[in-house]
């Protein structure tokens, strides 16, 4: 008989989330009431967060130049202090401080470059529209060092990871928050049950973009072809699934996708869009 | 039969140390020796570190006043967000890639507001000279929570504290970095032999101010008194030597200020002004 795995949650708290803080304090407590209800099981969780505007915003200030390709931010080695700054510095903080005023277990902030557990390479120049791309100082994750998060998690910590990873020569690169909590997720999933949760500003994958009471409660990837054959999935999205349908497929049990003030529920089945195993 | 304490070492690292790679590479090259050296002894180190030149740098460029009052700075929430972003983005990520590079063991960053481990309360408004000075958001430290550098430690983990605390409230302060490092020294001397060090840009205590080899190997309090009324020992060493004699008293076992290029030398015995129970 082999033993059930432990459960913990990957959560992915987007920009809009960490820079309002009524919402930041209501992801808070929610996770708290999540960790102190036994029927939940979870474990631990693993708090994943972005900050981007708040960066767009500091950099302006410092003058330091932000270029954006294709929703991709090009980093230099100024705007890369910024993003440790903003990313490691004010955000993690604000998301500690209000994570520890109501969670029990101990709530630690870390980046990639803490115990290096997020190891990175510098990503070669990208083939755009013809023209090589160098996006500077941003990383592709090459491995997580998953010891350093089951060590942390089995302590009863809550870690709170910025979006910042490092090479194997000590530099750290700003990488993208999504992609390090899907990391995060498959690499765990080796040791326990994982639920990876992207919680943002709407609630879930809607039919209709017009209407907020038109989540999809579920989607596999044969209803994945129909959305988007028939446009109801467009451009926005798909990569948010792509990267959903992938965890799944690397080992993570289940996928949501749902609005940060339903992250935790009480009533029947918690909202957002569902993708499972 | 009583068993040993296990031994580790406080390490602050001043803002000279920070702010120059060279010197912030050679300290951590040390303290990789230290804890690789067997019959050093030491379980681990916590590092503390200041980062104030770097703060007062990048407010200036952010258009933030900083106002300092008698060599200690005037925090306002401006000023204090830029302290978070400095001290625990920027110089805590650089001194933790800087060690992670070289130290076998895991290198995490905190400041006090992870676990809330320095707990404070925003300083009262303090009479200088007949005005009444609010220093705006800066921590006096109320308590530190050992288990939670217990549990680091224990784990084989190097802890490098930005010198920031948290109050009950969950409002994160500007603190300084030597009183941080002492409080972390006294509260862990109860389970541990701790010695306290104090690395920064001169070798020690000083004889003759312009002669960097008259360092005074060891002070004993019959000594401080006599080198104060003789005035070898001035104004800017002073609250460094009070700090070192109250650590001792507090149940600290070693108490060391010296260079930050001899902080684990190869010869006889390492250099630096001694403070001994």
């Amino acid at each position: 008989m082999t033993q059930a795995k432990k459960r913990i949650a990957i959560i992915k708290i987007g920009g809009q989330v960490v820079d309002t803080p009524q919402l930041l304090q209501s992801v808070a407590k929610q996770i708290a009431d999540l960790l102190s209800n036994p029927s939940a099981g979870f474990l631990s969780v693993v708090v994943v967060h972005g900050g981007g505007a708040v960066a767009t915003r500091i950099s302006k200030e410092l003058g330091v130049e932000s270029i954006m390709v294709q929703g991709r931010r090009i980093t230099s080695e100024q705007m890369r202090d910024v993003c440790i700054m903003v990313y490691r510095g004010l955000v993690n903080s604000s998301v500690v401080s209000a994570l520890q005023q109501v969670a029990t277990h101990h709530v630690i902030g870390v980046s990639g470059a803490d115990g290096a557990c997020i190891l990175a390479e510098k990503r070669p120049p990208v083939n755009i529209e013809g023209d090589l791309i160098d996006f500077g100082f941003v990383g592709d994750i090459q491995s997580v060092k998953t010891d350093f998060f089951v060590e942390l998690l089995e302590h009863g910590y809550i870690p709170v990871v910025a979006p910042l990873s490092i090479t194997a020569e000590g530099i750290i690169l700003n990488t993208n928050a999504d992609t390090i909590a899907q990391e995060i997720a498959v690499a765990l999933a080796v040791q326990y049950e994982v639920e990876l949760w992207y919680a943002f500003e709407k609630r879930g994958v809607l039919r209709n973009v017009e209407d907020e009471h038109s989540v999809i409660a579920h989607i596999t990837p044969a209803d994945y072809e129909v959305l988007k054959t028939g446009g109801v999935i467009t451009h926005g999205m798909i990569p948010k699934i792509d990267n959903a349908f992938r965890a799944i497929e690397r080992g993570v049990a289940t996928v949501r996708i749902c609005h940060a003030e339903e992250l935790v529920t009480t009533g029947a089945a918690d909202g957002g869009t569902y993708f499972r195993q």
